[in-house]
Formats: structure tokens, C-alpha cells, sequence
């Protein structure tokens, strides 16, 4: 078969999908949540890393790739994948969610967003055709169409002639991006449409059926895990269960805490990101599983490792083989205690394994019924 | 044997040496360099890194260890190599250094040195009793009597008066290290006599005779390095070259660069250590072998990986097996760009990887009568 999801397992006692995402770089159980590497790399870890970790997909920003190193390095590298030297797939982000945050810097017209680098404050025009070439560039395997993430603060009307620019940027999108995927730097690269309007049920469910009308390799949940309360997004994920074609890809933007991640694989989402592995790390906070039962919120515990009842816990930092299972959680302790960078090095793997333990956790959980 | 130098082969063009030294945690070959794991880590790399490189040996501060995480953490432990979970030898200097450093904040008597921490500005008393206490319990394979690194400023009266009591705190030191050897974390622990006398060449000469009148498990050259033109300090190790014992191993403390490196060994030095392979990585100075004639000193040069030319260059790292041959320069110098720490941690990887490179060179020079 060609590019996108095969189905193997649909749970009896929920909307969860177990399944299989193909890719120009390979196969991805799904559903599977994708480590972050912003600016081509996921924050104190290299590509080989990660392929230790087992991690099948990596998410990188269009956005600041753009800045830095810029497109022309891109291109001369022939794409992401090798100048990260990671050959499995990629997903990017269409930047356009880092330049809607940059808020004063940012003006949006019907052609696109006119922002100011974050950088050096120099100008530039961000447009659906600019965020597919680009990414066509990078070689992205998942290439996510140019949407606005809608601030909670809009109003009604604002929503929804944000959410109508999103369609006629969402056909924009497309079109340009199947002009040029035969030029691109990966021609079997799948486009995703980006479904918004905010806690809007109705207003996401018709949005949801415009984008299905144009027609796209995976769709996204966008504009969500961005302040409101959880269940206020839960619900808007299992409205659009039914609405999402379910023989394609889906994928919850920016979510979530691993208690949450069940939560919307329940509701039939296969793909995930977050930063907080990763960025709570670095500030000391572990993941780790304290019982089985993935139904019950209260499966994980987070650890501060900065607390002084660790500085003499020689408990391994995991009981694997692995790099991990050589420290103790002492030895954490006093890296932190010090700064050393090894120790943010160290934090960061133990959370991002403790992420894809997770989602192996759910795939088996889907599998035998229990989820 | 027991611990100790067996010299292999002597060159018969100067006065390098190559050997083994046996220690309580393995052998290594001479001459060597020691990466430095100040605080129980080599900056950004772990102990499984250390072992990927090759390194046969880590140096360690007992100042900075005793402060943090401290003697009782130690204890507990068993000791650093347990600790750091590294079971290759550990050297560890006596505290001096670090402590003589602090210039305002500590207070030298006959009894040892009163300072205050620079962490929290509480104060303790460093004495060569206690060095050899921290050192016996962080189960060091070769402990450094503790001595005072005399100042670059002190006059001839000052320098005097050090270098005698230097020598009276290697009574002291050794007393009460082999007093205590038995309860320690390594009975196999070797100690290593210091010799000082700044740039006077005759008190140099004077004061080994007094630590060789001691006896000693090696002798480190001390007080150099710290600022005085090299030509003195090659001077000062030629001068040392017939008085120290031929068949103990010759520590040069803090040095040096890469060739000054080759200068040294050539007066009979086989142990070096030294912060710039790891610092300069820190900033972007990257060393890099131009050709293996060791006898001319621009065997090396140094990459600035900052500079823009170095954006597009897909020079891999390394030409080697290892995770290095995957990345390109062009790639570090953006991860620098962006103030990526997987950017400092490559570079330390390409740095330290080349000092150790450069000792097997040396060990192959001597070996085949080139150096």
C-alpha cells in the first residue's frame, strides 16, 4: 500500500486505534507520540540517541529551522534527515503556530502572516505556499498545512473568520504542495490538514468536514492544550471521532501529560507531541510508572530530583540494560546539585523513554482489550 | 607486580618513556592524558562516554567533591567509582590547588589551610590529614599528597618557606595515608608526591630530593602552567628528569596544550591532565590533526566552529566507526547557533577523542624511535 494508516485493532470498549503509519522513512506503530526536536534536535540528545531510545518519529519546527540554519543550508543538505543524520521520518510543524506566539511582532493579512524574527527582528512574510516550500525542503515526511492556532481571546465572529481563512490557507496548502512534491526533497511526503475552532464544538465539526471536502493524508487537532480544562478538550476530540475519516491518521497537537495521552487515545487519536518530557527535564522533573492499570490516571508519579532525600538514592535510574541503568538517582541528584549538563542529558532520557514506554504501554493495552 | 610503572621502552633520542602503570582499577599505558571529571562528570559527557573513547583514566577534584556531594554521600557509596559508575583507575588531586585559589578567602598555618566555601561561604580546614581522608574514602587509585601550589608572586623567602612545608606535609601526607590505608574504600590506592619551587630551578631539584628521601609511589610536577613561559617549564622538567626516581611514573599537573604535550613527554613525563580539550569544546574550539609528525609543532590546528564558514560544511566530525562520524561540521555550527547543549557535547566528544589520539600517537613515536 502506499503512505498512511493501516488499521490492526479497534478497541470494543473505547474509540482507541491500534495500527500502523507508513511513511517515506518507514513504519510507525501507532499510536505513537513524537519527541520534539525544535531546532533539529531534541534538546540535549543526538539522532543516535534517539534510535537507541527506539523513538519512530521526531517533530522539528519549521519556524526556527527557517531562521537558523535558513533554507539555503537546507537545501544544500538535501533536507532535515540528513543534516541531523536521522533517517527515520519527520514531521513539521507548518510554523505556523510560533509565529501567531510572537503576538506583536505579527500582522496577519488574507496572503499570510508578516512577522518580525524573534532573532533579530528582521521581516518576513510566512504564507501557505512559503510553509509548504519550505518544508518541502526539509523533506518532511508529515508536512502540516498553514492554519492559525486561534487564541482563546477571540471573539465569535474573529473565530470564525479565523477558522474560514484556515480553510481557504488549508486548499492553499494543498494545492501548492502537489505542484511541487515531484521537486521536493521527498516525494512520498504526506500532507495533514489542521482542524481549529477553539472550544467551539459545532464550529470544529463543520471546519472538520470543509477540511475533509478538500481532502488530506491525516488530519490534526490543532488550537487545543492551550489553557482550557482538559475535559473541554477531551470533548472536543470525541466530537470530532466521528467526523475525522477513520481510515486516516490522527494526530492531537501539543498535548499532553501522560494521563492525558490515554485520555485522547481513547477518543481515537494515533499521534501525539509535547515539549514536557523534554523541557521538564532540564528543571528536574521525572517520570515513572508506579502501576500497570493505564485506565487509572494515577499509573505514573513524577519525581523532583532536585529534593535532597534523593542525594542518597542508589536506585538505578533504570532497570533496563540500557546507558540509563548505570546511574542512580544519587548520582542525578548531585549532577543537578552542581549543573552539570550531563545531568539534564540524563533527565531528559529517562523522560522521553518513560514517554515511549508509555505509548508501548497503551499499543499492548489496545491490543489485548484492556483499553 | 604490585602497582606501579613498568617502563617498556626507553627512546634513544630523548627522554620519553613508554610503559604500563598497574593500578587498583586496571592498567594503563604511559604516557597518558586524564580527562577531568571535576565534579564526578567530565563536562557534558557521562562515564559510558569515557568508556567509548577510550579513556583509560579520569582525574577528579577532591575540593570540589568534598563540598558537594560530600564525604558522607561518598561513604555511603563506597567511593567515586561507584558513585559515577566508572571502574577505571581515578586519580584525584589533594584539594590544594582549589583551595590556595580562593586567595582571600582562606588562611594558611602549619596545621593546613583554613577556607571558606565558595559556595556558601562556610568555613573548613584543609589539612594533609583530612586531603587523605576525602581521598581514601572517594577510593581513589592514586592519591596527591596534599601541597601548596606556590604563587607566581612569592619571593624568594615565601617560596622557601612553602617548599619547606610542602615537604613537611608530605610526611604527613604519606603517614597518614598508609596509617589508614587498610579501612579506606582502595587498598590499593597509590600516593603521589608533589613537587613545587615555582621557576628556581635548584629549590625544584632541592625538593624532590626531599620527597624522593620520603618515597613516594610516583612524583607530579607542581606549579607550572600557570602562566610562566613554556621554555621555563620544559627547563624545570628537564632539570627534574635525573633526579626523580627512573623507575616511578612523572605527573605534569595542569598542562598543556597539544604540543607542549609531545615537549614534555620528551623530558620524561608520562601522566598529563588538562582542562582545555574540554573548555575550549565549550566554546567552539575544535583541535584537529593536520599531519603525524609529532616532532614539529603544527601537527594540529584549531577550528573555530562558530564562524559562518563552517555553516554549509558536511565534513563529518569524525572519519571514524564512532557516533561522531555522523554529524558534519556544518551541523555543530548551527547547534552552537542555536545554543544546542548537544553542541557542546559533541565538541567535548571531538576534543577529548583528540587528545587521547594524540597520546597513542606519542605511545607509537616512542615505540617506533621517532620521538
Amino acid at each position: 500500500m502506499s503512505n498512511g494508516l493501516e488499521i490492526i485493532k479497534k478497541s470494543e470498549i473505547s474509540s482507541a486505534r491500534r495500527g500502523v503509519l507508513k511513511t517515506a522513512h518507514g513504519d510507525i506503530q501507532t499510536p505513537f507520540f513524537m519527541p520534539i526536536a525544535t531546532k533539529g534536535a531534541v534538546k540535549t540528545l543526538s539522532s543516535a540517541d534517539m534510535e537507541k531510545l527506539g523513538a519512530e518519529i521526531l517533530l522539528s519546527n519549521t519556524y526556527h529551522l527557517y531562521l537558523k540554519p535558513g533554507v539555503d543550508v537546507m537545501r544544500a543538505y538535501g533536507g532535515l534527515h540528513k543534516f541531523m543524520d536521522w533517517y527515520g521520518p519527520i514531521l513539521t510543524d507548518s510554523g505556523g503556530y510560533q509565529v501567531f506566539s510572537l503576538s506583536e511582532r505579527r500582522k496577519i493579512t488574507e496572503e499570510g502572516v508578516e512577522f518580525a524574527s524573534h532573532i533579530d527582528g528582521s521581516k518576513h512574510l510566512l504564507t501557505p505556499e512559503k510553509s509548504m516550500d519550505i518544508q518541502q525542503v526539509l523533506g518532511s515526511d508529515i508536512v502540516m498545512a498553514f492554519d492559525e492556532c486561534t487564541p482563546p481571546d477571540y471573539d465569535e465572529k474573529a473565530l470564525n473568520n479565523s477558522v474560514d481563512r484556515t480553510v481557504r490557507w488549508a486548499e492553499r496548502s494543498k494545492k501548492h504542495f502537489e505542484q511541487n512534491i515531484g521537486s521536493s526533497n521527498n516525494s512520498g511526503a504526506m500532507l495533514f490538514g489542521i482542524n481549529q475552532g477553539a472550544t467551539d464544538e459545532a464550529l470544529r465539526i463543520k471546519h472538520a468536514e470543509d477540511l475533509k471536502q478538500i481532502g488530506f493524508d491525516g488530519y490534526a487537532i490543532g488550537g487545543l492544550s492551550v489553557g482550557e480544562p482538559f475535559e473541554e478538550a477531551c470533548k472536543i476530540v470525541a466530537a470530532l471521532h466521528p467526523v475525522l475519516p477513520a481510515d486516516k491518521p490522527r494526530y492531537f497537537m501539543g498535548g499532553a501529560k501522560p494521563h492525558e495521552i490515554v485520555e485522547y487515545v481513547k477518543r481515537g487519536v494515533d499521534m501525539m507531541d509535547c515539549v514536557l518530557p523534554s523541557r521538564n527535564a532540564r528543571h528536574g522533573l521525572l517520570y515513572r510508572f508506579v502501576h500497570d492499570d493505564l485506565n487509572r490516571p494515577d499509573f505514573y508519579e513524577t519525581i523532583h530530583i532536585t529534593n535532597s532525600k534523593y542525594a542518597n538514592d542508589q536506585t538505578k535510574l533504570s532497570s533496563d540494560d540500557g546507558e540509563l541503568s548505570r546511574y542512580t538517582f544519587g548520582y542525578l541528584h548531585h549532577l543537578f546539585d552542581v549543573q552539570e549538563m550531563l545531568g539534564y542529558r540524563l533527565a531528559t532520557l529517562v523522560n522521553i523513554k518513560f514517554y515511549l514506554q508509555l505509548m508501548e504501554k497503551i499499543r499492548a493495552a489496545i491490543e489485548s482489550g484492556a483499553l
